[in-house]
């Protein structure tokens, strides 16, 4: 959480936070039948039916349909917050997860489609990934396709078929979209030939001669794959993947899914889009944007089974052990000297044995230890005891934050 | 919030999170009546009773008698989140504010009582209050003073009548003692004569003579006034204070209130103190602890008052603008070149009028913004505006970063 809010700070996006209780009427009918059902609602102190959040782009519609005069566009924010989904069991069990979301509102322009993948590139990259893939598509260059193929009426039908291509196979879903769907064979293996994931843009764009929009949305994934290489992206961590059909109902441009190539059963670990009209349900202003999440629960089982977590457990690198219980104000004094050099530092509370000071660095995780009786004292010197070698090393007071800041670096 | 996470980080504090939905029965009955009146209440998809944190310490107490074992003391965290307190009125309201606590548990050791000290001291610093002063008491002395006097079945009585004392006056405190808590004028005057503002420790003393826990709670006092002094911590802004009675039911040893020079009637921004027994009513273990709470409303007020919260509504002093709608690449590129260097910097979405964008620029506060244009992408450079002076630099690109850091340099 903490890398994700300097990435999207680093992009100029703002922090926001809005409450977790909403009026029931507020949440309810926005996400579907299920969502409705999950929803934990109550009245409040004065009789209202309120509920607690069950997504933050609810939330985020309603917040912007209210304040987007005052705000003006483009609107760039993060939330990093929980929602609340009640799973109707009998175990009563429920569900808090911490949702991630960052999303740039009230312009159409291709700039912040490009940046979303920057920032979901960059992210990943700040998280300790190097091997992933950025799958993109264009709602609009599906929706052309259909339209030449004369199946613009089946297409929800189509993408839910389509959805299932990795599972049951091509034969099973041109079956399926024969048989179930009403398409000709012909149309579903034109559908299938399209969707393959070796697809080129060059390929696709005969396949929507003709049609504007279709070929509007070549056109802007055409400048998503170059401008992002130009500002620095590997080109072959972008891909494009016509079959992408998941979220489709939703998403109107550009679609994004990441998936980890050393874990790829995982499923996308950052998901996002374009979408025209976020705030429809509450304001007539046409609200367009685009974004993505972070899904942090499969990215934190992800980096755990890829060892990118360590087993530090102190955010602070240096352990100040005391030993002479006189001395606690120039413990703590060092303490705070380290800090103002940027070196976090905490003091243990009491001069208790040391093996016993040393043994919960260990357990916590600390890279060095400093340690001072009476003729460090005397000297002026500190010991800084390197807990990864073991070896200790006696330095002045004065030299003491750089030779810390050097050990530090060593182990990055 | 984010500042008071990295001055916490930098003593060693690490931050937890805790559900905001607990079973009802860890939250009833622990803060009150008042406070179960306010529970926001109901039953899970399993029609189980849970309800929404009415704050953190709560939570911590189950949390910490869940995990000690596997956590080990000191155990140092802070929690920045949001609790619920639903008000009983007709008007339908409900409330969800922020708390933001740090304790260290496990341990009695004093050296966390300066700790706690001194990151009240450093945090305020941080938020840049320069005049403020941390009032600290403790709980024995003032337990010590009532014994000697023979008052100490009378404690909570008589502190609750010294806590009027700022609001009511001198006399018609010993008046409320007299009348109505049936102490004599004597007794009164003389539990006035040691609350006084000015007392200092060695006045206070004789009163303790023989009552040895008294005198612990002295000695303790003076430890954390010479260590808090070695540790860098200007002495004026940390006073003894024996009047702080608010709290006292809670806190059993050092007790710290904040407040500042140029608002005091806002009252203590940052309180907190030493207690014996955090999860008493949820283990038999002992579990001691010390820490405060950041009152970050008030803070707010405060800043806002005081101003010192900037106009500025970006995280990123800079704003790349889009003059050449064919070079999106190259301004994505740009943004990314200075964010490795530390910078955060916006992309302008899009080619709109100049005019437009700096418009933007002005409104969100960006402190410079970068221009290339056909001859600026020709040479190579950059045109780099300062939005305070408004004066135009070209710069090349090499140069961009340092050029750019010199001025932010500048306005800092």
């Amino acid at each position: 959480m903490d890398i994700s809010r300097r990435v999207f700070r680093s992009y100029g996006f703002s922090p926001i936070d809005t409450p977790a209780l909403e009026y029931a009427e507020i949440l309810t009918g926005k996400g579907g039948e299920e969502s409705d059902k999950q929803l934990f609602q109550f009245k409040d102190g004065g009789n209202r039916d309120v509920a607690m959040r069950f997504d933050l782009t609810v939330p985020l519609a309603r917040f912007t349909a209210q304040h987007l005069a005052e705000i003006g566009t483009p609107f760039k924010r993060y939330h990093i917050a929980p929602v609340w989904r009640g799973e109707n069991t009998q175990r009563g069990r429920y569900r808090e997860f911490v949702q991630c979301d960052f999303d740039t509102i009230g312009t159409e322009a291709n700039g912040s489609d490009v940046e979303t993948l920057l920032v979901i590139h960059d992210l990943m990259v700040a998280l300790g990934f190097e091997r992933f893939t950025i799958r993109v598509n264009n709602r609009l260059v599906l929706n052309g396709v259909l339209d030449r193929l004369g199946l613009v009426d089946k297409t929800v039908a189509v993408l839910r078929s389509l959805d299932k291509l990795e599972k049951i196979g091509v034969e099973s879903v041109v079956a399926e979209m024969v048989e179930r769907i009403g398409v000709t064979e012909t149309q579903a293996r034109q559908v299938l030939d399209i969707a393959n994931p070796n697809i080129t843009l060059d390929e696709l764009t005969p396949w929507l001669e003709g049609n504007e929009i279709g070929l509007a949305g070549i056109h802007r994934l055409q400048e998503l794959f170059s401008a992002s290489k130009t500002a620095g992206i590997p080109p072959e961590r972008v891909k494009l993947d016509v079959s992408i059909a998941r979220g489709l109902d939703y998403y109107t441009g550009t679609i994004f899914e990441t998936f980890l190539s050393d874990l790829p059963t995982i499923g996308s670990v950052c998901s996002g889009g374009r979408y025209d009209n976020l705030a429809g349900l509450f304001t007539k202003q046409p609200l367009p944007g685009v974004g993505a999440s972070l899904g942090l629960d499969r990215l934190l089982t992800a980096m755990e089974e890829l060892n990118l977590i360590g087993s530090q457990a102190t955010p602070a690198p240096v352990l100040v052990t005391q030993f002479d219980s006189t001395r606690l104000g120039d413990y703590l004094r060092i303490g705070r000297l380290l800090r103002t050099e940027g070196i976090p530092a905490e003091v243990y509370p009491e001069a208790t044995k040391l093996g016993k000071q040393l043994k919960y660095a260990d357990r916590k995780g600390f890279r060095v230890a400093l340690i001072a009786g009476s003729d460090e004292f005397a000297k002026g010197v500190w010991q800084i005891k390197d807990l990864s070698s073991g070896q200790s090393t006696a330095v002045e007071e004065a030299r003491l934050a750089r030779t810390i800041l050097e050990i530090l670096q060593q182990s990055d």
